[in-house]
């Protein structure tokens, strides 16, 4: 059975199962979509692509959007970055903040709330119309040239982020963010507001599978040895408190948000996009981590 | 180059830096030792076997041994382990106390010394006479007939031991020890007491680089799925606090010991073990760290 | 209306309301007694007594005891008790545990199990037979000559007590226990073995209403200073992660103990001790603190 | 020796010993100020008034300025302010977030910074115009018609005080917060900017060491049982992770603030004023700790 047929015979199967887990409501955004949608689209490096169910349906894309600042931040600064910032797993989100006062406001990876905010700071640092220049960084990367924030999420989450206001002023307090509170976290909602389908997600994270350069362009995103980087962070980082337990099941590095969406990425081989609305309780995509489990023990794709 | 080449190579570089850390005290026999000892070896699927320096010493493995327990305790109960231990990074010792807690006495992983105390307790349930049966199990996987624990070192870890006394106590209080706690911590410490030389460790691990079977013999140690999740718990695991630096610049799943010992896996391709004993802060071998990320850098090996 | 008067009339009127909360179980001995049982004693300096109810059952005072082990140690050491602990409120047991890490093995203060447990080190430094010299203290304290240990209540602890066992160890590893942790945690269960009955209660702490001296004796336990100070530790450290709260409403510095005892004190004047065996969620006696609350409304003691 | 000579004597002695701490430099203004400056002020309830040193140079009492709105407050909605609040000690800064976050928000008393911050969010919600009223309140019970806020003090709080930002927005995002961020930071910088002397710090606190009367002209600002409840507060809470240590050396319940005020109070009997602006490692006066220790036992003046 080739790759195609397994993507299709999981996908049914998924289909078929219980759809358990809620829809993440703490944005009426977010709480609007319909949670019984499935969408996969797998694209290898060599050009094929495959794709299953709700692949063409734009939806918030949520954290995934941080390993496109990290991305950004990384190419520009290198590792003068983690001068700021940790790689190492943080444990529940109890323990984030616990940490971040016990580390000096050090933030134990960029995929955690506080990395990414740190990262909009130091895109504030580089840029002087830092939300524009995000977006083109986007654009470049997805191929989309029309891509655009939504408005109506990053309102959203500025009306309801009192923790994340929180957040970027306790880093402050210990002097790791450098720029005006307001401009970062407008930034960072801005960042967490973007919309893709499956498929251009599959299409912008193929730079992860081909050592830092884009599939079809060969347009150079990441130098290679970067790029391993960023997928060895995703591995033990990219799912909340839920990294061990993908490692384990998937074997692949990837990222999730809470809009449904994830990533998993087999190096030089291919990515693989898949959403569904409904989360577990860690806050991960119930049928997403559900179909790249059986898609990977059937293909026997692991990095492991 | 080739890869004796590029070990060779990275052996004189690593010699003629500075060797930093101290070597673990905290029990008499380990503070013994001559600090700046380094031993290599690497052995392939394929039989070639390199090595440099002092790869014939034996040295206290320590907790590379947890990986020979785990591997035990999965091969006979398979995934009902996962009722009594979790697979998720820890964060730092801190922290993995207080989880303990809010976590009802489940360890976040095996690799933590919670962890492994638990799985001396399964082994404590398995057989009639663990110690023995656990000394056998070891001496199979290794190859090594006259295998024994280090009866000095056992003694000295339960003259010191009293963090560990407290740690089985504490789970025993959550009902997740079943057997008594002396019997229990007797087998911890006796685990922990194995000493081996580099060219045995990369030999003893062969399994993991080759879908669970040993290399020569191909005497079957663990399935092929079971292979590749320990493999994921060692990578997002394995290194205590430094698991994500690990995966970040080394980018092989791996286990370290405050020995100054660590082993590392190419999967389907090489076991590579390394001893220096002078640790960094974070409790991993300051020189063994170095070696495997030049080593790396130069050939190149990832799972990313 | 006179205090006598009060006193039954809040005794009355406590029986009449309804009684919730749970008898503590985590022994069979505590989970046996009969849980709607009701005493009260009140001594003064000048010799009245009234009693209301069980005030002559015994019963388990439990952690009432801390205060004769801290008596016996803070009258033979001084001052010098201080180095080994401190005398500030812990917050929720969650933390206490937290601390006690990042303190390095200084317990909060001598009412915490942790703080008790170094106490009983401590008499174990200063007696050749601690648990017979202890129990003369209690005897000598009390008054009454064929005071002994509750073997019974002893044996059980010991038989359950796991998180004290892990405790003790837990603070042998940062070296703040000098005897073997067995003997201590011995003492430590038979110091919270001994039963009174309300009556003795009152009889046996009338030296922290009395300057240190026994009411009708006049035997001196503690100086004048010393005394004031173990008032001011039972204010702000005697009743858990409720000290706020009794402070708050009754305004008497007290101790209470799982039993479903309590006493407190005001200075110069009198001691009440009060049995209830329902524990509200923070441990403490439901009716005990409500008795203690609506008695000193009504006659308007308090140390604010 | 009468009171008036104590206090001499203890202020000479004092003035004679060395004077250790630094003084508060987390904005300029309280950094600007000469750090071994003394002031002692008693007043008592029959209207004797004592001074020495310093007691007429006016100072930033900070903290000290929570006890005026905890006492507005709780005048206003009486116990319903405990629906919103605690009245537990917090122990280190350290807990206080992490007890935050795992009480929901709600903070544990009104003296830590989180308790004093929902405080003004209730006065938000009482008042229009809240900063004036508030003022009008303070002006009342000082008897200090022409008080104001400090603008310098509160605008550099504001310039530097992001980790109360991080603090109102973290509570909010639990729903304790009500109004709008700004508005009630804002609220709270001017509560801490306040400037007393120590003579005025004395009288402005009469009413509770009377029965929540002012001493004069017997103007009631507090119930008499709300009155011994907020002394039962500053017992249990008043001196950061210091109380249990001013309960054991001074025996009086009192507020410190960190400009280097303090306040103590005997009941029915006296207000003692102090301020000296050096502060030992856990944010209280060194000087005024110590003047209060050797005047107390001096005149053995103690609750306990």
């Amino acid at each position: 059975m080739d790759c195609k047929d397994i993507l299709n015979t999981t996908y049914q199967q998924i289909l078929n199962e219980e759809n358990l887990g809620a829809v993440a409501s703490y944005i009426p955004e977010l709480a609007k979509v319909n949670p019984d949608q499935l969408g996969i689209c797998l694209i290898t490096k060599e050009g094929s692509s495959y794709s299953c169910g709700d692949a063409q349906t734009p939806f918030s894309i949520q954290s995934i959007a941080k390993v496109l600042s990290l991305s950004l931040v990384f190419s520009k600064i290198g590792d003068d970055l983690w001068k700021r910032m940790d790689f190492e797993p943080s444990g529940n989100a109890f323990n984030s903040l616990v940490q971040l006062e016990s580390e000096n406001g050090i933030p134990r990876n960029p995929f955690i709330n506080a990395g990414a905010i740190v990262m909009c700071d130091i895109i504030c640092d580089l840029f002087d119309d830092p939300k524009k220049e995000l977006l083109n960084f986007i654009r470049k990367v997805s191929g989309i040239a029309d891509l655009s924030y939504s408005q109506n999420i990053a309102n959203s989450e500025k009306q309801t982020g009192f923790r994340n206001y929180a957040l970027v002023n306790f880093i402050k307090s210990f002097g790791n963010i450098k720029n005006d509170c307001d401009q970062v976290i407008e930034l960072y909602f801005h960042l967490c507001s973007i919309e893709m389908t499956c498929e251009q997600l599959a299409r912008t994270f193929g730079y992860l599978a081909n050592q830092g350069k884009q599939f079809k362009t060969q347009l150079e995103i990441l130098s290679s040895s970067q790029t391993k980087r960023i997928n060895a962070i995703m591995q033990t980082c990219g799912f909340y408190d839920e990294a061990g337990e993908f490692a384990f099941k998937v074997g692949l590095p990837g990222k999730s948000g809470v809009g449904g969406g994830m990533i998993a990425v087999l190096p030089n081989s291919y990515v693989i996009a898949t959403w569904s609305p409904r989360l577990n309780t860690r806050g991960n995509s119930y049928r997403g981590i559900k179909f790249l489990e059986e898609f990977t023990t059937a293909t026997q794709d692991t990095v492991f």
